[in-house]
């Protein structure tokens, strides 16, 4: 049985991409009103280049029952469809205990994700029941894309003579966590390429969600040579809005979502082709 | 339109009671097999001594789409059946902007709870969504009540000459960001009473939810004593297992959940009492 991690890497290589597509639907910007259809025609025209899809939980929740059977479908189609495709349940829990167990039975066995992200701000305690499935795993939120991602995760904390930033901590325990890269990742926002380099150096090994290019303002090719382990993978960049809402025309928008996930494909390989043997 | 706490408030005053009841399905523990069932007997049972009800999301989840319309449809039973009493979806989520405002909407509009639990490690951003509801409010996890709440909750960080725990930080932000404790409180476990008495004397007004009592290990007399505010409030205990599974028999589970309803009741009240006048 692989672990989620080597089934990531065997995504990526399988279809040359390092993309991950963002499915948050949103019926203000759908070109089409039903959102198990938007997800098969966006799944239908992106599969062959992106190696893994994401969902963003929240989007589907607040459309009420009917939204989250309609994730639960989705999930689905991708399995039926798209088979070696990761599906990433975006949906940042952060609980402890029995409760975390739950919401791992949730994601893993209810719904059928893949992998799942977690907030660990309650400590080891929060991680620990996902590990319980040999094959899924979780990304840890590090460092998250948002301008007030400083506010708690730039503090410093001392550990004796140990000073480091909170979400250099999170790393830091992250790697701790897992199998040695194998089941827990973390997330990293492609709106801070610093501390992404910082991240990667202290950590070669752990695999990155990166989210926050396009519309948040991420830079692609920066996120990708800064996340790059030495193999030039180790990361999947994802987007959403960029791809998904490229057209707002129901007789293209699947097009444009294919156009728009080969474009970032290619962005980031090119990118990654521009490091050279420098990495490895 | 009273604010979150002002009905929290007038809550504990109606029913001369600092008790939340959390109503956590858990199929192998329940004395009948039907949520929405043993939920409507057990709110039956113990909406005179109870100002609050806590659903942990997590336990519906897990038990998928059902799940999900039972707590959905547990929601409404309260809202007819125990006018006045608030409702609080222990959801724990965690994340940012149009993500935080989809679950915000999920949470207050499409199940109808009163108030949420917010996890702030993305800073100010998680929380601020949440905050455009003029009637509801939330709770941000500060100090939670299991052992690894210390792994992160206890470095120590430094701003300038400043320096204090994490959860320190995270009440100060909290403090700041409601309306001076109208719609802002913090979790703080029963298994902390220490670091309850320092977040009481710090935020003399700042509303706790306090997690942890009965089966986790928590004492509710400290935490009473530790938590009261100078009205001998501004607080609420939770307790699920030790209420709604005190007893298997289901001709006797609901009596029993009253009695321990009840005998919580008495025993936050006796624990008050014994304060005298000195916080007053």
């Amino acid at each position: 049985m692989k672990t989620l991690f080597e089934r990531i890497d065997a995504s990526i290589i399988a279809r040359n991409s390092l993309v991950c597509v963002g499915l948050d639907p949103d019926p203000v910007r759908m070109a089409i009103p039903d959102v198990l259809q938007f997800n098969k025609e966006i799944v239908d025209a992106t599969k062959h280049a992106a190696a893994a899809y994401k969902l963003q939980f929240a989007f589907y929740e607040a459309l009420g029952l009917l939204g989250i059977k309609a994730m639960s479908d989705t999930v689905k189609y991708v399995q039926d469809t798209a088979p070696g495709t990761v599906i990433i349940a975006d949906c940042k829990r952060a609980d402890i205990g029995p409760v975390a167990a739950a919401y791992a039975r949730s994601m893993f066995e209810v719904w059928g994700f893949d992998a799942a992200t977690v907030v660990a701000y309650m400590g080891a305690d929060t991680v620990e029941p996902w590990l319980q499935y040999p094959d899924r795993g979780i990304y840890v939120v590090c460092r998250s894309s948002n301008a007030g991602a400083k506010d708690l995760q730039d503090l410093r904390v001392r550990q004796g003579e140990h000073e480091r930033r909170v979400f250099e901590w999170v790393a830091d325990a992250s790697s701790r966590w897992g199998m040695a890269g194998q089941n827990v990742g973390i997330v990293v926002g492609a709106t801070y390429p610093d501390e992404m380099t910082t991240l990667r150096r202290t950590h070669p090994s752990l695999p990155f969600l990166i989210p926050g290019v396009g519309a948040q303002g991420g830079d692609a090719d920066a996120a990708s040579r800064a996340a790059a382990n030495a193999d030039r993978r180790g990361f999947i960049i994802n987007s959403s809005r960029g791809i998904i809402y490229a057209s707002k025309n129901p007789a293209h928008f699947a097009r444009a979502a294919r156009e728009e996930c080969e474009k970032l494909r290619e962005q980031i390989n090119a990118a990654l082709g521009s490091i050279g043997t420098r990495k490895a």
